[in-house]
């Protein structure tokens, strides 16, 4: 039977890819995915068949994983981040329905909201929301009602695709719309080029992020809950164990 | 400058691990945790300081690795999954708030929602929320209304700690809090002992997981959208491609 892993491969460099991801790509015969990624793992994948497709949508991309998952081979198709949050698991799952004879396997990696909150410090520690503000393939009214209810229940919110190429302002009306139930100075972060070359963090009040030119599609932006602060220069959500202030002392 | 890298060793196995995370340990002087996680990575930490605590509570610990910072030692405290989902990089840095000369690093790691969802197929593609039903630290009022936010507002759900010892009927509320606004066939699925010996997972309608005996404090819980479908005994969420059935073929 022939296997499709879909592969996470992390933000970017080899120290945050595991040993799963990089094992699922020697075990295949080809390798699939947009250059870009593919060019980040360019020293496993000699001797491989490799379609790196840059022109080409994601259907196309899934479709030709599938082709060679039907001719024999073992097929990895990468994706940045885990391929499970947002990425090509589903829609590998989608086309290859018709052929349960093929085993689609997804490998997990590290995703942005876990690598930026990493760079940030550590705002996600208490209960979170992962939301893309874009609205490719998602009405924009269920991306609001979305930014609303978490914004209302106290989720930390971690937001994926801010601005769009044509859209540079759903970022601003995300935070219009968390500023209706949140504080103007609730602490927030984002990061830009997370784990690569360029990397940039900026920990701000959540006001700061409206009609921000620095934020671009590329960044993650992190907005903290009613209980998060700075801590020496990071962002904290704290937990709530009661802490007394005395360990360490 | 004393170091402290607070390190996600992800769902248990070495596979899981970033070199990142090998790299922090091996870095570090002494290597700090619950005794059942230092266990998973015993052979990283030949002679170093290893400071296992099964007893003590995470404020103690964090104090033990701060004491050993302030004493001039690069430590690593290291967590299951991500450190900095529910995770000890929180609470790292209240304990050492007044040490700013402490530099403290969170190193990400796979959390249990993206290993979790991994294993059913591919439920996190989209718009997801993260909540823990442990009311030990926070109010069951605001976890219900957690709960009900990301319900209405359709997200993917994945749910940490479902039950607890005293308490065995969380999992039934926020189930019944869920059907409110979705269907009682919504695809949902758990898996137990993520990345470790008997991984167990089960894809099910969301009614069943209510009264459900086979799921415990150390189960994963996803809760599909309205979108979320079965595909090959599998938890998919589309994400919205407009796929037209017609890739590899």
């Amino acid at each position: 039977m022939s296997k499709i892993y879909v592969v996470g491969i992390g933000p970017g460099g080899r120290e945050y890819m595991t040993p799963q991801a990089v094992r699922a790509i020697g075990d295949s015969d080809a390798v699939v995915g947009y250059t870009v990624y593919v060019k980040l793992i360019e020293e496993l994948t000699d001797g491989k068949e490799v379609v790196s497709t840059a022109m080409r949508g994601e259907v196309e991309r899934a479709g030709i994983a599938l082709d060679l998952a039907l001719g024999g081979k073992t097929v990895s198709f990468v994706s940045s981040g885990d391929a499970g949050v947002y990425g090509m698991a589903g829609l590998m799952r989608e086309v290859a329905e018709d052929h349960p004879e093929i085993e689609v396997v997804t490998v997990p990696g590290i995703t942005a909201a876990m690598s930026g909150a990493a760079v940030l410090g550590a705002p996600l520690i208490h209960d979170f929301a992962v939301i893309s503000l874009s609205d490719l393939l998602t009405p924009w009214d269920l991306i609001e009602k979305r930014i609303e209810a978490a914004a209302e229940a106290d989720f930390v919110i971690c937001i994926y695709n801010p601005k769009s190429h044509k859209r540079r302002d759903h970022l601003d009306r995300a935070v219009d719309l968390i500023m209706k139930h949140r504080s103007a100075d609730t602490p927030s972060g984002y990061v830009k080029n997370i784990g690569r070359e360029g990397q940039e963090r900026k920990i701000l009040r959540l006001s700061e992020l409206r009609e921000n030119d620095d934020i671009d599609m590329f960044t993650t932006v992190i907005v903290g809950n009613s209980q998060t602060r700075v801590i020496n220069g990071e962002l904290v959500t704290p937990r709530g164990y009661r802490y007394d202030g005395e360990a360490g002392k």
